[in-house]
């Protein structure tokens, strides 16, 4: 299916300039995104190069060039593959994702999926376990994504593919990597909101910490970043496959600071890429 | 007044590590940052990179590297300034401002404020024009910043120092540069959150979006961004002064789209730099 847009306001006969990819539907040759299935994602700028320069080694599938002319993001191509980051947080992400289903549907890709790859802090899993979301709860603990609109609230669905969780789950069996399934707690920052004792701010209790995080592993969440709601629900929205695959840097049922040496933290930032390119080369036969 | 840890779990004997800035308590010598005044903040790394670089050659006051070891944020130091970009939104700034505050608490800073230097879209102002907020409004369209902790909500009071304010105000009428003052919209995201007609999703039409940005016009707004709750209501409750000087890049009265030639955009882009540092030579005589 191709992906569309969502909004008869925008004229096909004028320019849309990208101004977080730096670049416009008129002042960039668009065709080339014509034959993109994947977009993988995540935060980190240095870590998206990385991983389509890895990714491109492993495949021989040629790597572009940072094609992002502002500093905001960056966007990588290799072969019908996309690595673009997203920054940290819901917002930011927002931003990502409007930007690239806009200029995936001016350059008419057809049945693109995307993949979230992160880093997370994991509720009683062990660290370096690779979390398949299969569903995204908010800071409210229900499973949607809150919008402001004209000063009026509005909810939004969440959904993530059944399938592609399925095969990424058997890509990380295969691969050996210690993996679970479970839900993702989306929150809106890394201390207060994720319950940590560790930020500048703290007004509760040890106590207060581990029965929010017992109540979270009563729903069925292994796993908090801070992207999966506005992920999840803007991809449903879209009519876009989605899925989440996330390294977790730490049990937060053991403490709440990232102590990993640094050997550990590159083989455990390795893991998603790993369980998630598998599939993908499956997919498209590289 | 010394920025003092609003949390008593934080053990003094005990490493904490600024996971996003890639350092800790113990692995970076924090006292270098014991003389800092004033922590100039915004969205994007390579904007504050060139303020740094800037500031150090207008003032002869060395620039350090990049002090940070991760790639999320970057931390320049020109004596007494420190220059941090925070990515965009809040959840991003959220962390930002942890972090900061709890490398100057360790390092024993005193008196030390925060100005954030931003882009934002105007309502009702000329692109080009620096305000200065008096205020910061949510999606809600409340002086609130929203936290959920714990599965509950928690609103937080938002506030701007008056005399920054004021100060910043007199240098931006001194430098000739068009400036107003007026309260800001804090959105979550670029698009809707905005009512942006150029986004990949409208369920809206422009008469909608006209009625939203005169309601923003009455109730005082002058721009929208995307950081100004978080940042007011963090910093008031870390008993930190701080001010926002946002550069508007367009009047959205008019549009949607940032259509600016690259030398306007680079113009407009350097007036909260030159508002904001002609006002901290003064403080600090340099």
């Amino acid at each position: 299916m191709s992906v569309f847009l969502h909004n008869n306001h925008l004229n096909a006969a004028e320019d849309d300039f990208l101004y977080h990819f730096g670049f416009g539907k008129y002042t960039k040759d668009l065709a080339q995104f014509a034959d993109v299935k994947f977009v993988c994602t995540g935060g980190s700028a240095h870590r998206f190069e990385l991983y389509a320069k890895l990714f491109s080694k492993e495949t021989a599938l040629p790597c572009s060039e940072n094609l992002a002319l502002s500093d905001r993001y960056v966007v990588y191509k290799t072969g019908p593959v996309l690595w673009i980051n997203h920054g940290i947080g819901a917002p930011s992400l927002s931003i990502m994702l409007n930007e690239t289903l806009k200029m995936l549907a001016y350059a008419g890709a057809k049945d693109v999926s995307f993949i979230r790859l992160g880093t997370s802090g994991g509720v009683g899993v062990a660290p370096g376990t690779v979390v398949i979301s299969d569903g995204a709860i908010n800071g409210e603990l229900k499973q949607k994504y809150v919008q402001w609109i004209a000063g009026e609230r509005v909810e939004r669905e969440t959904h993530l593919d059944e399938g592609m969780r399925a095969e990424l789950a058997q890509s990380a069996a295969h691969l050996d990597i210690p993996h679970a399934q479970g839900k993702t707690l989306c929150a809106d920052d890394f201390y207060e909101g994720q319950m940590r004792l560790d930020g500048f701010f703290c007004n509760y209790e040890s106590e207060d910490k581990f029965d929010f995080l017992r109540k979270l592993q009563s729903l069925g969440v292994r796993n908090i970043e801070m992207e999966s709601t506005c992920f999840s629900a803007t991809l449903l929205r879209a009519g876009v496959k989605g899925a989440i695959c996330c390294v977790t840097l730490l049990n937060r049922m053991d403490g709440d600071q990232v102590k990993l040496d640094k050997d550990t933290y590159l083989e455990f930032e390795m893991r998603p890429f790993r369980v998630v390119t598998a599939y993908i080369r499956k997919q498209i036969d590289a």
